[in-house]
């Protein structure tokens, strides 16, 4: 184990030894104590004249001879932090600027294996020995030069896109902060804002102020793990303690549509894969509540518990709203647990026109709802919210004595984190409570309207195009659009297995080539019967009509000759 | 369902509407875009204006009009955006500034109720309309100023403390790139690097390069429940799809003194909270061997399966090390998984002189360890290794088509997305990656060195004082130190129930006060027999032996009364 001998790397010394504030008697080290004080001096004179000259546009500076040990809390390393946070800025602002125009790539690729081997200098391997910033300045370039632009006008890939200015503030915010969610002690502000998120969306979602909870988790998957541990312990207290061996066999819903994590879920939390049972769609990709009806009726005559459902607001793929109004009548007759996973829709619950397709959400025990999806903040920002009022602490608080100290000086109940299933829990809220602020809720109604508005322009444009084909005829609910591009090789031949497998080919060609181009991206996947087809969103507050012309006219490009 | 009008926010138009080089064919809304028209000649000119005479420094703008609608994607945003930005960077230079300096507070502590209600203009209510930047800007200010300064050199709160600068720098630049490690398509350079950090912890931990895996989670609990699910899949993987009903009873073992979050974790996984057994610990916390290995025994003959032990290296009270080589054996001779949470310890493998107290380690079947304690990268950073390769993909892959495609053009062993219980996942490995290009794996070497001899500094301190009793007599072995206060009151009051009764009052009476001035903070707790005692922690930087005498003098200035 003896790894690095203890001494090799005294070269240079722990930051904060010359303070004059505060002579502390360290271990001697002499020969790297010269070295650095001949190092200090000749930093200081730069800079000096760094000051003189520089303004923050400037990137007349030299750090060539400057290494991280000589930034705060290094002795007089003000300056010299202030200059390095200057230049990482400069950087971040002329990528941002990059990723906002249209003529700039998207991507720039390389494969898996160019990365590691080092390209023209970026070298991502480590070494026992410090780099001077200089370098870690050029490091920040090239991180961002090989990284995908997600904010660019023409990025389609997710369901996360764009760089909103706001959140990304209260990104860089929140890491100044550099704090933990658990205790009110050392987040109360964080803490707050939480409380007065929860709250907004709760009454957004049509539930009374006072008797719901929640808590902002690392994701939608982990939101929807919280809606399959509390219905279990709404239901089966002794979980906790006893474990799945004092429960009888319970059963979970969700549709054929739904996304993976609840599946996922019921891997991690016992109950298996094998007892999540995927209802029927229709052709939209909607639930159909008379085959929910019938599961349950089968999983109960079967001496089975059926215990959970989980309908979907907006679908990944699709964007389908399951009926939630018909699937809470039927949760209500069989004493279900009705989840919503409105990860990627919820947002439309800002919105006046469309907030209607989640009808029926008032009705849900529980709701998982992205606004790093919709609402356009910055990844991560996922809440998990529940109807009925300390269950999730009941659920999961394992009081730990040198966190939750009872006898502490102001109101416990402000100390979350015995909520979760975490213990750290990244400070996610403020970059959400900033845009609020910055925006209005009738921003976000602004914003997402105009996401429906893109998505059923392009719906039109590709019922005009010949050479598009719509996986399902609809008007888009949300602002997925799905469809095949028919090459013209492929346009004469009928329907039918041949062509299906040659078409299941056409989009994964023509994602290689974007990819390789760099000039768009958008996601692809088959579904159920349906061979590969792409699956346009909009989520992106730069996108424009134009970008829509742009995509399709690129496809056409990149696959006329397949 | 119908929140809100569908016009009521139509005073403020989407953004991106005044392209020319664009022109849509939005919705009209004649009154608002006068108004728009009108706000904008107005915020160019003072853009302008701004541009003359702004320095990086200067705050002499005016973002009083000027709204989030109008930056980037808006016509001509740029400008305003880079203005913004900068005055962000201003505020939070400002705050970096002042959490270094020791004559500033540690925090300026409020009540929940106070900060609800809204202080001297601080108002955290979200409205439907948008406030102006200058609002914005104020919002920032005022959330650091009522927040807790975690890089303040007296600081002592908890595991984590510190304010690295390359770090915070890595982490702006993460919340710019503004994607997600599910793929390698949307996040290549993030995935290449975890790749490279897993590889350089595995071969720290002394594990062969080939044969081990591991991922990045939101924190060390959520890494300990990794360990759970992988070691119960490799005993039975039936469990992913038949559930736990297809198992026997299962049973996991800890330390008394270990983190809550195994028992947290027994619970969402449906193995029980009953079904961790808590291994007695000897006066210094470490787990007795011999009681691990009487209870294996015991569980045997009871019919269980004695599944899963978790050893820690570093405990979160005492930072005690687990002995990990007799607890090898013992895991060898009865086939049980051998987990180390060495969430906080693990950085001690980085120093030539300390790495010897992980001893064992090498022979664990996986590991936990959190970059964001010892090491001192900002929150959060947590792996979770594990020495089998293939093992956490096969426990937690769904395959899901829409992102894990297998027809995509590069190799899609990069997509390790599929290997977490998450989907989307919040990039926590740049900042990690930039600080060892910045240090070196020396570097931090050095830094925890530095911790330790502080914590052996304090423990010297406290032993010459008496008004100061050390929980337990013994050098530390990290840089936990334990100890009470004996206010003059109890000084010559002889041990016993009366003394441990006030006694118990004591540190959280402190506690009280340290908040309320703001001066310095520190944790307490109780632990098995003993009353309330404080931990102090070292694993920030900036902290100085100074600083120790300071939280000495101040624990005796703020106590001597009670």
């Amino acid at each position: 184990m003896e790894l690095y001998g203890g001494t090799m790397y005294a070269w240079r010394l722990p930051a904060g030894d010359f303070s004059n504030q505060d002579v502390d008697n360290e271990p001697a080290h002499s020969e790297p104590h010269q070295q650095r004080s001949k190092h200090i001096s000749t930093f200081h004179g730069e800079c000096e004249e760094r000051k003189k000259i520089s303004t923050f546009q400037s990137s007349v500076t030299n750090f060539s001879n400057i290494y991280e040990s000589d930034l705060l809390p290094a002795w007089n390393g003000e300056e010299c932090t202030e200059h390095f946070l200057h230049e990482v800025v400069t950087i971040l602002l002329s990528y941002i600027k990059k990723a906002y125009d249209r003529k700039s790539k998207v991507l720039d690729f390389h494969h898996p294996h160019q990365l590691l081997e080092g390209l023209e200098g970026f070298n991502v391997e480590l070494s026992d020995h410090p780099e001077p910033l200089e370098q870690i300045l050029v490091d920040c370039r090239d991180t961002l030069k090989y990284g995908v632009k997600t904010g660019h006008p023409r990025y389609f890939n997710q369901l996360s896109s764009g760089l909103d200015i706001i959140g990304l503030a209260g990104e860089w915010l929140t890491a100044t902060a550099n704090t933990n969610m658990f205790t009110y002690e050392i987040a109360p502000v964080f803490i707050i804002m939480e409380e007065i998120l929860l709250k907004k969306m709760q009454e957004i979602i049509g539930w009374e102020e006072r008797e719901s909870d929640g808590i902002f988790s690392p994701g939608g998957s982990i939101s929807n793990l919280y809606s399959v541990l509390v219905a279990r312990y709404k239901r089966y207290p002794e979980i906790k303690t006893k474990g799945m061996a004092a429960l009888p066999e319970i059963i979970l819903f969700v549709s054929e549509h739904s996304h993976y994590s609840i599946k996922k879920a019921a891997a991690v939390v016992g109950i298996g894969m094998d007892n999540v049972i995927a209802i029927k769609c229709d052709e939209r990709g909607k639930m159909i509540p008379s085959e929910l009806e019938g599961n349950i009726i089968k999983v109960k005559r079967q001496g089975k518990i059926p215990l959970y459902v989980s309908a979907t607001a907006g679908t990944t793929v699709y964007g389908a709203f399951d009926p939630l109004a018909n699937i809470a009548d039927i949760c209500e007759k069989y004493n279900l647990w009705m989840h919503v996973d409105a990860a990627w829709g919820g947002g439309l619950l800002l919105s006046g026109k469309h907030s209607h397709k989640l009808n029926g959400i008032e009705r849900a025990n529980s709701v998982t709802w992205n606004p790093h999806k919709l609402m356009g903040v910055p990844l991560q920002c996922s809440a998990f919210l529940v109807r009925e009022k300390g269950l999730l602490q009941a659920c999961n608080q394992l009081c730990a004595d040198y966190l939750f100290q009872p006898d502490k000086a102001y109101d416990t109940v402000y100390d979350t984190g015995d909520k979760t299933i975490q213990c750290g829990r990244h400070v996610d809220v403020f970059k959400l409570w900033l845009m609020w602020r910055a925006k209005g809720t009738g921003g976000f109604e602004i914003l997402i309207n105009k996401f429906l508005e893109l998505a059923e322009y392009l719906y039109k444009e590709l019922k005009t195009r010949n050479n598009y084909e719509l996986v399902f005829d609809a008007e888009p609910e949300l602002s997925n659009v799905c469809f095949w591009y028919i090459p013209p090789s492929l346009r004469h031949i009928p329907k039918g297995p041949d062509r299906e497998k040659r078409l299941h080919q056409v989009a994964p060609k023509i994602k290689a080539r974007m990819i390789e181009e760099g000039t768009t991206m958008v996601s692809y996947q088959p579904l159920g019967d349906n061979v590969n087809f792409f699956r346009m969103v909009f989520s992106n507050p730069a996108t424009k009509k134009s970008d829509v012309d742009f995509i399709l006219e690129e496809i056409e490009r990149l696959g006329k000759d397949l």
